[in-house]
Formats: structure tokens, C-alpha cells, sequence
């Protein structure tokens, strides 16, 4: 398979820098063709600003949505995020590695997510309407695809339980693994995180290497997180609200939006699987 | 009172600019001192990288933290990102202003987070050790100062109610409000948010405008969210997990870590006002 792996460090000799490296060579060794979009080090632009839409009137009111639909559908985005473009539509799994800043990516991976991410790309695809409500969230441009998260913490998993004082893991990745690759379609893998980093000795970096490594080698048969899809008849359309019939008890806020029934039935397969080994 | 606005919009004939300038128009006429930190026009670096640490030796392996540390004690970190600090210092009251991208800041503002919250000054703040975990969620160089999001989306209300598809608009804010705000002391009053604001017409924009000045003459008296300080024993420390004899019935994820009885309390007061009145 053709795997990309987006990378967000400013330093190659960094943990992060090791770490994909551990997973670039993994892949490979399963025989995957594999590419990278190292931002630092391709001197990525964050900002999405005028300069994005080369083609737009100078003058002309910048309205961001509009000139990303425009520039994307006449082909006059900038060759930076064309590239990117071309890369997402050649890989089959995408994979975005970075460190958790303020409890999120950093700014260089926000802005290649504003920039590549045009209207009729990864939204603004499909009938808009009070009765379909775009292609998305489980649709999209990137439907068939798989993606994945590998993520770095200085503070301790106790931290990011979920009664921990940051706010449980999953809440803190569920607008990027639901908001940035759910929606343009992609079948989202459980992210692969390693904490309290900082002080990381060297058997502990061979235990999390090996953890990732195992990740590596079964990117094709992981499970994906069983988020609802948009258009399969959970959600009320226009108003986009779970079905007031769908009740998972004791479940609120994010977590509404994977399918409990999907979930505990992929957990008894693993459990099974695990009993039977 | 001294309030800094910082503003993350490439357009200033937008929506968004026009929102500003009736913020900062209502702020004056109460007789407060404005500021504007106006990041596209400001030409503001979004990305942090080795220029942001210039004492720091150019061949040396580079660990942001430590090496923002190092340069905030040195007072060697760059101009525009001391000037930033001294604002922030300065002001009473923090407000940041953005459309919701991708379900959170755009590029820009989080490249402001991460380049001006340096080791020393938001984060590394205080006692760190195993009876103390820093001065922070609640304390911190911040601490005394009020701070809140003014943020438009072009998604329905419906769209981020509790059920609604994108997750509830308090949970996606909470790592901005919780994990940015809070974290280095500030009171964190609930945010102006403006939905489905990419057909509004000038009725539309009025009624928004008329709700942001309210919200602007009310900074002072606002009920802040009751965030429970990491540091006022609600938390075992060092793991950081909220002790687990406070319970909130039908409560989980982020929304544990508000006071709930704090908050009923506040809003059985609101409630007493809105029947007195």
C-alpha cells in the first residue's frame, strides 16, 4: 500500500524524528511505498492568507471558503498545496505525527490542514441541501482510506485519563480525528500515543518503539473507530442531531458520535481473539 | 480596564472584522483602554522553529521547551513575541477572536500560543515536583486577569448542540478555553460564539452585533466558567485524576473538571436575576 506520513517536529534529531524513522522503516520492511511531508523541513507555509489564491483580484474582499473553492476548481491553488493534494490521492493510509502542544497539533500542521483542505476537496463535496447534507463524515474525497494519529505528551497518561486533569485523550483528539479526518471520508484508526516523553531513557524509547512498530504492521487490520456516518441514518438532516431514539446510556459530548453497539461488538472480537491466543 | 483583543482573520472587510471593530467601538465607549493584536496584518510568524530561540547555537539539537525557557529567562526571545507577552501582561482582559476552522483556531492564532506561551512565563510556572504540579489551571502569571473567545462558525447552532454532529461548541472550545486559557491563570468567561454566519443578512448582523456589545459592557460581571483550580484539592496529585469522590451525576469527559455545584449555583443566581427583572 502507499502510506504518507506527515510529520510536524522542528527537529529531525528529536524523539518525534526517531520515531518516525522507526515507523518509515517498519513500512517499508512490510513492503509499503511510503512518502513524507516533513513541513519544517520543506519550509512549509502555515498561514492561509491572499498569497494561497494567486489568481484572486487583488483588491477583491478576501472571503477564504469561497476563493478555496474557486482556486481548487480552475487548478490555480499554489504548487505547494497541489502536491499535497496529489499526495493524499495517491496514498492509501495517511498518517499525521506531531507533538501535542497546548493540547493540540501544532501550528505548521493547522495550517496544512487550512491550506490543502480546499472547498471541493475535502468539503463543499456533494449535494448540499435540507436533504443531504454534503459528502462528509464518512464520505468524502478520501472515502476508502485509512488514517492515524501518532502523537507525543510531555505529561503522563494518568493526566489524560479520563477523569485526568487535561481532559480524556480521546476528547482532545476527537476535532481532529472526527472533525479533520473523518470528515473528508477516511476510516480512522486508534491514535498511536506516547507519553510523558520528556524524559524518556532508553529502554523506555525501545518499549515505545516496539509498540509502534506492532502499529506499523497492522495499520490494514486495526479496527477503526466506529464513528457514525453522517448520511446512515443516524443524524436528522438539516439539523445534523443524533436520532433522539439513539441513546448509549452514560454516554455525553463526543463520544455520542461513535457507535456503541459497533464499538462493544469490535471489542468482543479483540477480546475473543486475545482469549483464543 | 486595560483589554487586548487578538485577531485571527486575513480579511478585515470580513464578517469578522466588522464583529471586531463593534467590539472595540463598545469597549472604548465604556471607557476601557484598547488594544488590538491583529496577526495577518501584523505579518505574525506562525510557526515556531530555531529563529524563534537567535542565542540559542544554530548546530545545537533543538528542544522548543528548554529552549524556550532558556531564552525567556535570557530575555533573548524575539521582539514580536516579547511585545505579545508585555500586551498580555499589560491587559486585564484577554479576548480572542477567530473563526472555528477545522473545528478549532485558525494556524495563526495557535502559532501565537505556541510561540508567545514560552516555558517561564505560561507553562514551568512555579513548584514542579511530586506534591506541586506547577502553578497552573487556575494560577500562573496570568492569574487575576479575565479572558474570553468571540468565534463565528459557518455551521448551524444544531450543528454543535450536544447531539449535533460536530460535538457540543463547549467541548471543542474546552482545550482552547481549559487548556490555553485557564491553564496559565486566567478567569475564563463563556464565549460569544456567532453560528451560520455565511448568509447573514443585515438584520442577521445586527441582532449578532447587539449581543457582542452586551457581552462587551458585561466582561467585568460576567460569572467566569468554574473551572476547578489543579491546585485547590479537587485533584490527587501528582497523578492529576479528580478525586474519585467527586461525582457528577450524568457527567463525563471535559465537563468534569467544571464545578458543577459552582456552576449550579451561578446559574440559580442568573436565574433569580432574569425572574426578578
Amino acid at each position: 500500500m502507499n502510506v504518507l506520513l506527515v510529520f510536524a517536529h522542528p527537529e529531525p534529531r528529536s524523539l518525534n524524528g526517531a520515531l518516525r524513522d522507526v515507523a518509515v522503516a517498519e513500512l517499508k520492511t512490510q513492503g509499503h511505498h511510503v512518502r513524507v511531508s516533513d513541513l519544517y523541513a520543506q519550509g512549509w507555509k502555515s498561514q492561509i492568507d491572499r498569497a494561497d489564491f494567486p489568481a484572486s483580484a487583488s483588491d477583491a474582499r478576501l472571503k477564504p471558503a469561497a476563493a478555496s473553492g474557486e482556486a481548487f476548481a480552475a487548478g490555480t491553488l499554489t504548487d505547494d498545496v497541489k502536491a499535497e493534494q496529489e499526495k493524499l490521492l495517491w496514498a492509501d493510509i495517511l498518517i499525521l505525527q506531531f507533538p501535542l502542544w497546548w493540547y493540540t497539533m501544532p501550528a505548521i500542521l493547522k495550517g496544512w490542514v487550512d491550506r490543502v483542505y480546499a472547498y471541493g476537496f475535502a468539503y463543499g463535496v456533494g449535494e448540499h441541501s435540507d436533504r443531504h447534507w454534503g459528502d462528509r463524515f464518512g464520505e468524502g474525497t478520501l472515502a476508502g482510506k485509512r488514517a492515524m494519529l501518532i502523537v507525543t505528551t510531555g505529561g503522563w497518561q494518568e493526566h489524560y485519563a479520563p477523569r485526568g486533569i487535561n481532559g480524556p485523550i480521546d476528547d482532545l483528539l476527537f476535532p481532529i480525528n472526527h472533525g479533520i479526518l473523518y470528515y473528508p471520508g477516511y476510516d480512522v484508526l486508534p491514535p498511536f500515543v506516547a507519553y510523558r516523553v520528556d524524559r524518556l531513557d532508553e529502554n523506555g524509547f525501545d518499549l515505545i518503539a516496539d509498540r509502534l512498530r506492532e502499529r506499523m504492521r497492522t495499520l490494514a487490520t486495526t479496527p477503526p473507530i466506529p464513528y457514525r456516518p453522517q448520511n446512515g441514518g443516524d443524524y436528522l438532516i438539516p439539523s445534523l442531531q443524533l436520532r433522539p431514539e439513539l441513546v448509549e446510556p452514560d454516554t455525553r459530548g463526543f463520544a455520542l458520535h461513535v457507535d456503541g453497539a459497533a464499538a462493544r461488538a469490535r471489542d468482543n472480537v479483540g477480546m475473543r481473539r486475545f482469549r483464543e491466543a
